[in-house]
């Protein structure tokens, strides 16, 4: 049986994610499901977003382990309930900014993020620091556009990203980019080839696959998170979310 | 009329906090009112219990500053809801770990945590990451005991907390002692004098207290978190949570 | 009887500090009293100066606690004498430079400082590495006005102070404000104006206050210095300086 | 047809790497193939070994990608050639010692390499600055037994290596263990199995299998190291090596 | 008997380095030898040549010993060899680059390099990273102009390095200068005379001189590299560079 | 006429520093003067005693330089005076501390001090810090000896050193040691041949003879700190200390 890859979107705008996206991404080598958050926002656009989506997050990461998945995403690159999250299930569960950070750290010198809105720089240098590699982080860049806007106009999306791109090579001395929104998933191609006809020879960097094939070739090769340090949490009352039930590590 | 500081106790176990003893700490200066959160864990004792009591420390903080009070203190050294709080109300909010951090950064060449147990020891290196105090972090040490059972032996708790302490002083070089949980409220002076017993002139640093009172001069200056980087959130769907109205600046 | 916070300033102007802008911060919790250097330089805008300053600025802290003070602040952005100074007294002794570069990683994700002259920006990114701070450090600024001539055209001192502020939030990613020379006591009010008017919530803290204040909790609390790190100077010979005699902590 | 994974191992002692090994690990999803160098030392346990097998190493880096590779990884915890083979060929070069550092740090909060010699610990620090994951190293441990002896009493190598884990998890706090020498392969489920029998559940990785899937999935998904900052060298006399051309970047 | 320094010039273009430049250095104090490589490349200018420059530049620095020399300078800013050039000698072995920027950090609060080519930036970041001195760098800068070239021109030369070291000091904040390239001997000088008369009072390091006196003082105080880090490698098995024997620390 | 190079001791103490020790230093290559303080404390052991010296030790340094010295060392690991003493200067000026760990960090991966007290501790680990090589610094250990005693039982002394030396090679991984008082000046010899004896190749570096000739070979390559960011101070009143008067640069 192939492994399954759970991806899960931890946000509650129905549509946001298509499915069949995420399906193609396993290529007849391994499977992926998704799911989506029942409580939360509608989108992560700051530190009040995301601490919201954290509940939710947390429960579709339980489910995915009891419904027999082997390893889980979390598709959004705030990485919401990644620390939490890991210490709920022995699956491994990756985040897309954590493994896109470490993948570029090694594709270059320097790399960059390219998200949404100014508002949020803060949050990825803090994930740099937590993740270990502030050093390698050159910049965070935005094209000004909210999440749920960023494919009423794909074109201006692709081209505000590409300008992005050009000053992190050019005053940020940055080698590879960084999609800094799970919602610029498939536009990676475009601002490769931008940057190639300005003469930058720069990878980019699409999180969602990445994270979703690194947490295959975990799965494949029987690795998961320290259950040293993200131990199962202690049995306690937990008040208004239902039940969350704890699997103990076996 | 005085200054307000309220506390929001960010678990549901009620009677965890007694009210007179935030009370207390006002002095006739200003006075201390106090919340605890209605959904979430019963006490915070690693990331998942931390991440379910997200959602209902900001609604407690967001309260706060619609019932007309001068300043919000979590009271927990995880700091939930610190950043995210600060995002949704235009009074200061502050932490314990991160107030009690960078007083304790003045007062001594480095510092300790002394906290409840081993497994949230990487919390508290992420915090002091995030709070870019990590150079001043002599250690992290734990007495083993879990957060609801502190007051079950006092004198045990008394007991280990001035070993660890001693330990911290002779084997990591430690100068100052913060307290890794505001359960242990109350019990600072114990320990001073049993380290001074042993030729230790340490400040140990009971983190409610001082969060509280540093709220206080916050509001007396008329100094509040940046809204530049923890900007109001922008409006958009939240299903589940009931209506949390995020206030504008004004 | 209210606690009494010494204000030293380690200049020998005299006339630069009014005693009256340090009594009003108390604000009848607490008093501040106030003393001058009697050796030393006529203002501090380099390493030298400092140095200079430094014997006397020590003996009017040692005469702060024979003189029954509760906690005293060096009113310096160099923060001249505060490690000796800790040495030599058991009553808490801060520095506006570090207390303001504390609060102020507390209020942003990073700060700026807005001092007098370009040449003491390295004494400042050296303070924020021995306070551990660096990484909060968004920039120097100065405003190219000598300390002795601030209050010569506050106009401009105004002006050139939000001109410096606006860079460092556009081009620095600063959220927060910090004075770099207690001479500009008293324009915090008018620089948050200018941002404001911009479309810039910036915090901008005066470290005086901030620091009288910080002291005066400090002392209610009981907290002070390390008496481990900052134990008192073995007795020694001392030529030239008359008789600074140590006091032995209790 | 399936992705091609060359591994080269960069050391001249024929029958250290038995290509069978290798083959295993694309599992019927990609192919693995195999070079040795020709020119360099018996094994790699010092910076002169390291420096001596670098010329063979980038030849066949170069060759790999003449022959068709898809992706290329070094067989060697030291990772000689890596940023130098990436500047000579288009396709992605990974190092195992770099892989397992960025992996690592993802699964754990801290990290401890397991290495053959003490002598070589300076390089992996140094390593860990170069990749940027300084903060994440908890600690190197050595066996004290040579490269080529790893085998010869493979009871005693797993017990040794057991011990140095249990080391670095208790004293050093250590999270997650990496194998500090590719002669180590296979011998990861012993000691996670030794360390689950002392009650630590701590990941171990086996850097050479991670590695090659690593560029399995960099190459599927068309992403290789930046040519921006690992650009083609330029042509020049090159003297002693016979004619290794260089390819330009297409 | 004079002290013997013996500069090693790790490319293979004749006439490159003229020995009686070297020879001057000494004074009549001490003398300067020379020898240049047999093997490796005609000029270093990436990643690349520096590796094909190793095996060559150790051969020589082991000759260095044998022919009775006290001590070794590296005659390039790569520094090639030198941590394993140090495992197979005795005698002191220096590096410009290390040299330099310790110097260099002693001389000012922040230093910046001028470089040939654009493209060697990433490699000056990480040996300041592996010297433990990246805080001091401020920049890097490059003249773009290949190492071969760099005395067709020599006006250009110093033109470019001097408009480079002007954008050093106004832009990046640098108080000192470091050539970063040993072609550029000699033009210290000029740069520094440039500087000064845009006002600017700024050392200008030239590496080789400086790195040279250095060894020499580090001969006459009897000091060499640490033999217990740089220990000599262990006898094995070495293919295709002759016989290079490791002479045993005595 | 040779260089002479000043030395200058920062304590009051009487023959605590012999002339002819230093006078050896030069060898018939250049001459070394000596002065004491008239101002200051009898010895350096806390940040109280090396805040006194300053006045006196910048004066002397401003001496030197109308004497017609070419370059001056302050004679005690606390450096007191290094920054301010090169703004009232255009000789360079060296401290013994700065200069040691500079050399310490490319003679090894790691290094040690090892000093008088456990309370100076901190002061070096913050001299670190502003140098820029904290992350070269393994450890300061101390022999519990007052500065003043270490010639009483120089047996006794050396024992202590060594005992701490290996301490310090064993424990704290430690590659080459400094003495952390220039009091210790003579002992290296000897402290190197009782690690030797153990099996350890350490270098130990005495401080003062290395910062006299690094002093010395900077004078004769005409380089000399910053003046840009050490700049001459400007003109003020200056109450109590005669009257110091800073020398232009010319």
């Amino acid at each position: 049986m192939p492994h399954n890859i759970r991806v899960v979107t931890p946000i509650t705008s129905k549509g946001f994610r298509k499915s069949e996206d995420l399906e193609a991404i396993g290529k007849n080598v391994f499977t992926v499901s998704h799911s989506e958050i029942d409580i939360g926002p509608g989108s992560i656009e700051c530190e009040y977003d995301e601490a919201m989506s954290l509940p939710g997050t947390i429960l579709k990461i339980i489910d995915a382990e009891k419904e027999g998945c082997d390893a889980v995403v979390i598709d959004c690159m705030g990485d919401p309930g990644l620390h939490s999250g890991r210490e709920c299930v022995s699956i491994p569960v990756l985040g897309p900014c954590e493994t896109a950070m470490h993948y570029a750290s090694m594709l270059g010198h320097k790399f960059s993020v390219l998200t949404v809105l100014e508002r949020i720089r803060p949050m990825f240098e803090n994930q740099a620091k937590i993740y270990g590699v502030s050093e390698k982080l050159a910049s965070v860049k935005s094209v000004d556009i909210p999440v749920l806007e960023l494919e009423d106009d794909l074109d201006r999306t692709v081209n505000e990203l590409t300008k992005q791109a050009i000053e992190a090579v050019e005053k940020d001395k940055s080698d590879v980019m960084i999609f800094g929104c799970t919602g610029m998933l498939g536009c990676a191609e475009s601002i490769e080839k931008n940057l190639k006809s300005k003469g930058y020879h720069i990878p980019v960097i699409d999180p969602v696959p990445l994270a979703v094939n690194s947490a295959y070739i975990l799965s494949k090769l029987k690795l998961t998170q320290s259950k040293h340090c993200y131990a199962t949490p202690p049995e306690k009352g937990m008040v208004g979310y239902g039940e969350p039930k704890i699997r103990a590590v076996k």
